[in-house]
C-alpha cells in the first residue's frame, strides 16, 4: 500500500489508494469527525467543536492505521442561534447527511464506522437515529460513536480542578483541548468565569458524573441578555490539561478499536439491552 | 373545577373539563407518557414499557393534580423486531408523533410539559428532537422529559440485588415493576436468567452508572437463534422493589416539578451548557 | 395456546403468546383501533372515538378470537383545535403511524388487518393512503378498515330517531354509544340540542345515507364563538340505543371476517374497481 | 373585462387578463380538475379520468362564468400498474401538487375553490387532505370538491340499466361519458363485459349507493392474468346517457357554487360535523 | 400496430395499443412535456411555458414515431408569484411528480424517456434531480432532456435581431413560437418592450451564449411596482420566425433520438465527465 | 476590529469576532465553500472538488475581506459510487444542508451569500434550489453562485491546450489547479489520458463553450469495467496553468462582488429573466 501512515485523511487519497486500504486491512474502518460551528464565548473560535471532532479522529487515524473521512463542520446548534456566526443544521438533516456518509462507506466494503461527535448531547440523537438506520440495511457494519465527554469520563472527574456545577461549554475542558492542540485560536484574554446556579438536583451543568436528572429541552430564546455564550471556568484550563485529556480519549478510543476488531473475529454476538 | 382528583386522564375530560383546569392552574402542566410494544423475554408482555410510562404517568398527574394525555403504546423497537409481535415505528415517526402532541399542547396554553419515557434510550433521540423543535416555535413552553432510568439513577443502584452487567430490559427492575403494578401480566414460571458478557469495558450492560463508555447502534440482526429477547435476571425481581421504584420516580418527578414552578415564577433564566 | 380467550390485547402477550397464536391461527388476524383526543361537546370526554375504536376492536378481537393491537389514542384533528383538549395529529404523522404498524405486523406473518376507525371521515383519507403503500410491498396481506357508520348504515338508519341532519358528531349514536360502554363519563346534565342548517342539498350533516354530495375542506377556523362544539341531539341518545349500535357493528365485523377467511382460501382474486 | 365567455382556461388568459377576472368577479372561483392516467379496458383510452374531469371543469367554467386551470393529468393510480400505459404518482405527491395549486390560487385572492375528480375513490383522499391543509393556512378560501360519482347519485341510480354490482371503471358509465364527449377514442368493437362476484355483502361494486360496507385496499398485485382492466359493462353505454349524466354533474354543480355564494355572503358560518 | 401515426398522445391509446407500441417499437421511447403556468407579460397566455413543451413534444412524438405522455402544466414558479395568475409548483413537488411519471415508465419497459422543458432554467435542476434518481434505480433506461435553449443555441443565435441583453422571458423567441402555433392567444396590441440593464457583465440576460457568468437566485420579491412581467422585446417577434425555430428544435431532438438509439445498439458504454 | 485581514475563515472568529464583521462591513458577505469526495482518477485526490472550492473561497474571502464558512466537503456524487472512496449525498441531503446554512447567515444579518461550487454540474441544481428557496424567505439577501467552470469561461477557453472533447472530470484543468495548490497530493506518475467519443454532437464533454445540447441523466452504472474515473487530458496539464486559472476565477468573482455591492447600493431593482 503505497499510502504512508500519515496519510490519514480521506480526501488525500486517490480512489486506488483507498481501494488498496480496503483490500489490505484486516478491519477496514473509517473515522467520521462532526462538530458544529457554534459560538463558544469570546474566548474561543465558533469552530470548537468541529476542531475537537477532527484532532481526535485524526489522532485515532494515525494510531489505529485506519482512513478518516473528510470533518463535517456543522451540527445541530440552534439552541446557540442567538450568537452571531453560530450555523445551524436541523436535526433532520445532521441525520441526513450522516446517513449518506456511512451508506457510502458501507457500500464500499468499510467494516467498522466510527463517529467521532465533538458537540455532546446535541449531535448525539442525530447519530443514533442515522447509525441504527443505516445498519439496519448493512447489518455486517459496525458503528460506534466516541464521544469526547462520554469516553473520558474517568479523564474528566481526574483532571477537573472547577466546580462541576460550572458547566462545559467552552469551560475548563474545550478551552484547554483548543489551548493545546490550536493555541493561537484561544484569546486569553477574554477568559471570564460564567456559572449558572443549578436550578434542581435533576438538572445539574455536570454532564460527566450522572446521578438523578431530567432532560430538558434548550433552544435559542434560553439566553440572556448579557451572557456571553459559555458555561464554564476557562481560567481554569491549562494546554497541560488539554493535551493529557486529548491522549486519554484517543488511547480509550485505541482500546476500544482492538477490542471490537478482536470480538468481531469471534462468534460476533453483540448483546444489546434497551 | 368540577375535575375531581382522580381524574387525570385527558380523554376522560370534555373539553370544559380541560378549559377549567387550564384557567385555574397556577402551573398548566401535562404529562405526555410514550412507550413501546416490543418484546420484553418470554415471562413480560409486549407492553411493559408503555405500562410503565403509563403508570408513572398516572402516579405523577394524581400527585401533582396536573393532567395526562393519552398513553403513545408505540415507539423506537426496530431493534426488536426479529420478536414477533414487536411494533416498530421509525424514529422519523415519533419525531412526528410527539411534535404534534406537544405543538397541540403548546396551542391550548400548556405551560410545562412533562414526557415520560418508558422505553429507555432507543425513544430518548426522538424525544429530545421534537421537544428542540416544538420548544423553538413555542418557547414559553417549558420540555422536560422524565425517563424511568435517568431519574432514578440512585434508586435503581439500591435497590439493585443483581449484576449490573446483566442488562436492563425485562431484567430484574422492569420484572418488579410489572410484578408490582399489573402482577397478573407476569409468568412467573418462566424467569429465567439471561446475561451477556460485557465485550469491552467500554460497552457496558449497566445503564445506570456512568463510566467511559462508547455508543454502538442496535439492530434487529443482532439477536441470535436462542436469544430469549431480555437481558438480566428476572429471579431478582420482587413486587415489592417494584412498589419502591415507582414511587421513588414519582417522588423525584413531584419534586422537580415544584422546583420547576418555583424556578418559573423567579426570572426565568434557565442555563443551559452544550 | 395458552392464551386464554379473553385476553385480546397484543400489549398483554409475551412474544411467545403472540408467536404461538399466528402459528396456530388458520387466518391470522390483527385488528388496530385507532380514534381521536378531540372535543366532543361538553358532554362527551374528548376521548370519544378512540374509547369507540378500542370497544369495537375489542369486542370483534373477543368474539372472532385474533388479536387486538394498542389503540391509538390520537387522529387527524385539527379541525377541533378551537376547543381546549384537542390534540391535533397532522394527516402525514397518522399515515407514518399507520404503516409503521402495518408494516410491522405484516413483517410478522400476520395475513390479516382490520383497521377499526372511530374518528370517521377525518382518519379515512390517512388509512385508505397507508393502507395501500403497506399492501404494495406485502401483497399477500389484505388491509380492511372497519369504520363505525359505513359499517353500519342500516344500523344507524334503522335506531335514529332524530332528524338526519342534526349532525353526528357527540350527538344521538356517539353519545349512545358512550352510554353504554363508558356511562361515568357521560354528563347527562350538559346534554343540549345542537343542530346546522343545512346550506346547500349537496351538503348534508346526514352521513349514514348518500345522496348528491360536494366535499368541503373543514378547519379550526370554522367554529363560532358560542358553539359548543357536538353537531346533533345527546337528548336523543340512550344506553340501548348504544348497545344495539355496538352489537350490530361487532356482528357486521364478524360476518364480514367469515366472509374474508372464507375468499381467502379460495381462488384468492379479489376484485377492485375504481 | 376583455374576456369572452369561452375563454374559462387559465393558461389561454394573461396575467392581466385573470387579474380583471379577480377584481371583477363576486366570488373569484377556480375550478382545478384532476384526473389519472390509467388503464380502462381495451375500449377506452388511457386519459379517461382526466378527460371527465377536464369536460366537467370547461362545462362549470363556462356556465357559471369562472375561471378553470390547466388540467392535472397524473393522479394516484399504483393500483392500476399491472396495466401497460398508467402512470401512478404516490398519493405524497398528488396532495403536494394539489397543495402547490392550491397555494397560488389562495394567494392571488381567488376565494372559492372547486377541485372537480374524474378519479373516483383513488383521489379524494389526497384531495382530502390537500383541501384541509392548505385551507388551515388560508381560512379565507372555500375548498370544494366535485367527484363525479358524489355529486351524481341520483343521475347514476336513475341512468343504470346495468347490475350494479358490474362495476364503474371502464363500464357502462364512464363508456357513455367518452362515447358523448370524445367518441373518436372509443372502440366500440373491444366492448366486453367485465363482471365480478362481490365476495361480501361490505364490498359492493356499487359506488353510488351506500350500504354496510368496509373499506379494502386495492393493489398493483390484485389483478389476475386474463383481467382486461374495466369493471363494468360498456355494452350498456350509449352517447346520450352520457350526455345526460355530463349534463346532470354540470348542473349540480352550478346548484351547488350558487348556494355556495349566498350562503358566503351571509354569515359565513359553516358547520362541520365529523 | 391499430395506432396510426397521428395518435402520439398516451392519453389518447388504450393499454393494448400502448402495449402494442412497447412490444413493436426498437426503441420503445415517450417524451414528457413540462412546462410551466406563470405570467408572460400582457400581450401572452399563462400556459406559454407548457404550450411550447407540449407542442415541441407533439412534433417529436409524430415524427419520430414515438408516445407523448400527457402535458404537465405546472413548473416551479415560484419567482413569479408577483403576477396573478402564476401558478407555483415547490422544486420538490416537481421531483415528485417527475419521479412519479419516470419510474412508471421505467416500470412498463420505456427504454428511453425523454423530457422536454418549456420552463428553461428554474425547471431544470428538478429535472436533474428526478432523472439522476429514477435513472439510479432503472439504469437501463436512458433519461434525456430536450430544452428549448439549450438544444436550439444554434438556431436562437441565427434567428436573433433582438439584443441579446433584452432578455427571453416572453420576448421576441417565445412571442414568435405562440405567434406561430396559437396566434389566437397573443395580444400583439400589447407589445411592449421592456430590456433591463445588465448590472454586471457575469449576469447577462443572453441565456443563449455562454459567457464568464454567476448564479443569482431570483425571486417573487424582484419584481418593481410598474414590471410588466416579461422581459425582452416581443416587437421584433413574428410567426415566420416561430415556425423556423419550432422546426428547428424538432428537427435537433429528431435527430439526437437517432444518435441515441444508434448508440444504444453497440457497446452502451455512455462516458460522463462531471 | 481585531480581526486581521488573513484570518477569513468563520470557525477560525470568535462570535464578538464575527459579530464586529458584520456591524462594521457595509456590504456583510460569507462566501459558502461546497464541493465533493469523489473519485478523480487515480492521479488525483478524493478532494479535488472540495479543495477547489476552499481554495477559491480562501481567495475571494482574503482579497475582497470578508468572511468564508467552512467548507462542505461532501455532494452529490451518485454517479461516481463505483470508485471506492466516493462519498455521495442524495440531492435532497445537499438542499438540506445549503438551505439550512444559508438561513442561518441570513439570520444573522448577512446581506451577500456567494456559494463556490467546486463540483460542477452536480451541485448546481441542489445550489439552485436551496438559494431560491431560502431567499424566498430572505428577500433581502443576494444568493450567487460561483461556479468554476461557469465564471470562468473566458479562461478556460484561453488556456486550454487539450482537445474540448477531452472532458473535464480531473483533465488537463482540474489537475492543473491541484498541482498549483496542493502540487504534494498529485500523483505525476499516473497520468493517464482518458478520452471518449462524442456519441451525438449534442452530447459534448465540453463544457465550457455552449453549443446545441442535450442534458442526459449520469448514474453509477455507466462506468465500464476498465475505467480509471477521469475524463480528459492529465498530461496537458501545469502548475503555471493552474495559477492563472486560480488567479483569474478569484479575479472575476472580486469583480462581481464589486459590482454587486454597487448594484445594491442603487435602486436594488434586480432584472430576472427566466
Amino acid at each position: 500500500m503505497p499510502r504512508t501512515e500519515d496519510e490519514v485523511w480521506l480526501q488525500e487519497l486517490s480512489w486506488p489508494d483507498f481501494e488498496a486500504y480496503l483490500e489490505s486491512a484486516d478491519n477496514p474502518t473509517v473515522v467520521v469527525p462532526i462538530g458544529s460551528t457554534e459560538q463558544h464565548g469570546p474566548h474561543l473560535p465558533l469552530g470548537v467543536d468541529a476542531y475537537q471532532a477532527k484532532d481526535i479522529a485524526e489522532g485515532i487515524a494515525e494510531r489505529a492505521d485506519v482512513v478518516a473521512a473528510p470533518p463535517i463542520w456543522y451540527g445541530d446548534a440552534e439552541h446557540h442561534m442567538a450568537f452571531p456566526g453560530t450555523i445551524a443544521l436541523s436535526s433532520e438533516t445532521v441525520i441526513s447527511v450522516l446517513s449518506d456518509v456511512y451508506s457510502s462507506l458501507a457500500r464500499h466494503g468499510v467494516e467498522n464506522v466510527l463517529t467521532v461527535n465533538g458537540h455532546r448531547l446535541a449531535n448525539l440523537p442525530a447519530i443514533d437515529i442515522a447509525s441504527k438506520r443505516v445498519r439496519e440495511e448493512h447489518p455486517e457494519v459496525f458503528f460506534a460513536t466516541v464521544d469526547l465527554v462520554r469516553i473520558g469520563v474517568r479523564s474528566h472527574n481526574e483532571l477537573r480542578d472547577g466546580d462541576p456545577e460550572d458547566g462545559m461549554h467552552g469551560g475548563e475542558f474545550e478551552t484547554s483541548f483548543i489551548m493545546h492542540k490550536h493555541p493561537d485560536l484561544v484569546d486569553e484574554e477574554e477568559f471570564v468565569t460564567e456559572t449558572h446556579d443549578g436550578w434542581t438536583r435533576f438538572t445539574s451543568n455536570d454532564y460527566v458524573s450522572m446521578d438523578d436528572s431530567v432532560g430538558t429541552a434548550s433552544v435559542s430564546a434560553d439566553w440572556g441578555e448579557d451572557d456571553l455564550g459559555h458555561h464554564g471556568d476557562p481560567t481554569k484550563a491549562s494546554a497541560e490539561k488539554g493535551e493529557t485529556l486529548y491522549e486519554d480519549i484517543v488511547d480509550n478510543a485505541i482500546e476500544f478499536l482492538e477490542d471490537l476488531y478482536e470480538h468481531r473475529s469471534g462468534d460476533g454476538s453483540i448483546g444489546l439491552s434497551y
